[in-house]
């Protein structure tokens, strides 16, 4: 067993876009239970200036897609954001976890080094890909599954710490 | 630069603890701000049967100093629950990143084999020291940085995710 950038990305990403997937289920179960129409959920936010539960999902996926791309010199596949239930915001996580895990794991090789610059609405951002992956896209993909996590939690759904965790 | 336990570990807890004891500062000019009682933010939770803030903080140092100790071979500092106030919750961060950080990085080497043993009130968890890093103690640190942030978030807190990010 070895640290190194794919042992700590792809592992982790399964991890957690595996335990989103199974609190969409859960929020499912809620929803049909408590009688809350499907998209009551889906739009819900923890301040009003904040992304609801919809985005928070598309983001972990857009994070982990993202790595693993720029980690591996793919093409980053591009998803459009149109989700509008449960089942849709599964398939992307599904979709996502198919595109990292296809990807050759020594392609990873050396990506420690490699430049990585991304384009945000307030400029570039440059790091070495352990920067990258250490101090940008597994913070944003924990920061997003545990603002989703707790929407869910917020609004009554019966979900615990291990929800987030995982087994 | 390389992948290793140390580099996930040590830089990572210092920028989300360092991270976690900026947002206090917000929460703290916040509180002022807006004339607020110091008790109320620090006693603030996301759901009834969920830990408030004080907690949150307590939880995410205490995954900190766990993980440093355990995966150099180090004892574990006991830290009381005690805290009533900002400023004691910054010395516990300020404790715990002098703690980790006066561990030698050599002691973290080969600390991916290292056998650990988490003793919870539900039982013992066992994980070789890698998994323990990525699946157990980060994704704990994460989640209750998160916790905190959102939770002075949702109440209204001048924050945004830079400030759960870092720069």
């Amino acid at each position: 067993m070895q640290a190194s950038m794919y042992e700590f990305l792809i592992p982790s990403a399964n991890r957690m876009l595996g335990n989103l997937s199974q609190l969409l289920d859960k929020a499912d179960e809620f929803a049909t239970a408590k009688k809350i129409e499907p998209p009551v959920l889906l739009g819900s936010r923890l301040a009003p200036d904040m992304f609801p539960l919809t985005r928070q999902v598309q983001i972990a996926c857009d994070m982990v897609k993202g790595a693993a791309a720029r980690l591996s010199g793919s093409e980053i596949p591009s998803f459009a954001d149109t989700e509008t239930s449960i089942a849709e915001l599964k398939a992307r996580i599904a979709k996502t976890l198919d595109f990292v895990n296809g990807i050759d794991a020594a392609k990873f090789a050396a990506s420690e080094d490699r430049d990585i610059v991304i384009t945000l609405r307030t400029g570039e951002l440059r790091f070495k890909g352990l920067n990258y992956l250490r101090d940008f896209a597994l913070p944003n993909v924990y920061f997003h599954v545990a603002a989703a996590y707790l929407i869910l939690r917020h609004n009554g759904a019966e979900i615990g710490k291990n929800d987030f965790i995982g087994k």
